[in-house]
């Protein structure tokens, strides 16, 4: 059974997964935040298969998330880095480990807490910044369609309007 | 072929995933946001088939991310509504919003556009908010680990402390 493709799907979120939302993508991702670069790290540390790595290396390659670059001094050694378009996926990861330490928590406390690098205190949250740099809360938020919106977008956006009211 | 369990991760992103990875789920849950609540109308809208749907609502209600009610007025109906943990998954979905359109743009414009309700003006972006207010770049930050983490993950956050020195 195939999962199906996004890729025809007149929506941001469906583009995004199409391009980082396939199963073990993100965790991939996760460990290129923190400086992981080499195939044989990331299968040890996510105990992954060698071919479902290698195809989800190699799609992240093509869509420009991650480059993949041979050593300068070691033309065997193959190291994976982040791509601006990859590094902004950050706020996504961000997002999911604020999320998943506090709905999802372990017995013993915090797996991995994200912090302020000055104050060392952690961070409030992941929010909704205003174009004038306030926060925003979700009931203070509009999402409106344009022009690249088709038919669907336009009936979700009337949907959520009318249910915001 | 199984895509195996993010059960047993020790990360809060996978627990975030093991919850709301599976493809489909998010998009689900998209619609579930703009007021969507009747598995027809969310059939209707996705394409997605009666089986698929079925088995990604009923996962939903079970990690309490969406209750199932009957309509009081009729029993047959049966409505999906977000619960606060659902409700919590705002900044992933509006994190993924944004950097779709940035990243993977519609030729003609904009698909949707997430605005400030008082203002109309589109937002700056998703950002991680300090605990005093101030909204901090990625250098700007630290991943530590806490007292949930196992081996595996303090050897995340050393490798990742090693990077950003």
């Amino acid at each position: 059974m195939s999962k199906g493709s996004f890729a025809d799907m007149n929506c941001p979120i469906a583009q995004t997964l199409e391009q980082v939302g396939e199963w073990w993508s993100l965790l991939i991702l996760r460990n290129a935040f923190c400086g992981m670069s080499q195939f044989q790290d990331f299968q040890n540390h996510l105990g992954i298969s060698t071919n479902i790595l290698s195809q989800r290396l190699s799609q992240l390659v093509a869509n420009g998330i991650l480059t993949r670059q041979q050593a300068a001094d070691d033309g065997r050694v193959v190291h994976y880095h982040l791509t601006a378009k990859g590094q902004s996926l950050y706020p996504i990861l961000a997002a999911m480990t604020v999320w998943g330490e506090q709905w999802a928590p372990h017995p013993q406390g915090p797996r991995m807490t994200i912090v302020a690098s000055d104050t060392g205190k952690a961070i409030r949250g992941v929010g909704i910044i205003a174009e004038d740099g306030r926060e925003l809360r979700p009931d203070q938020l509009d999402t409106v369609a344009g022009p690249g919106a088709d038919e669907k977008t336009h009936m979700l956006m009337r949907m959520r309007m009318e249910t915001m009211k």
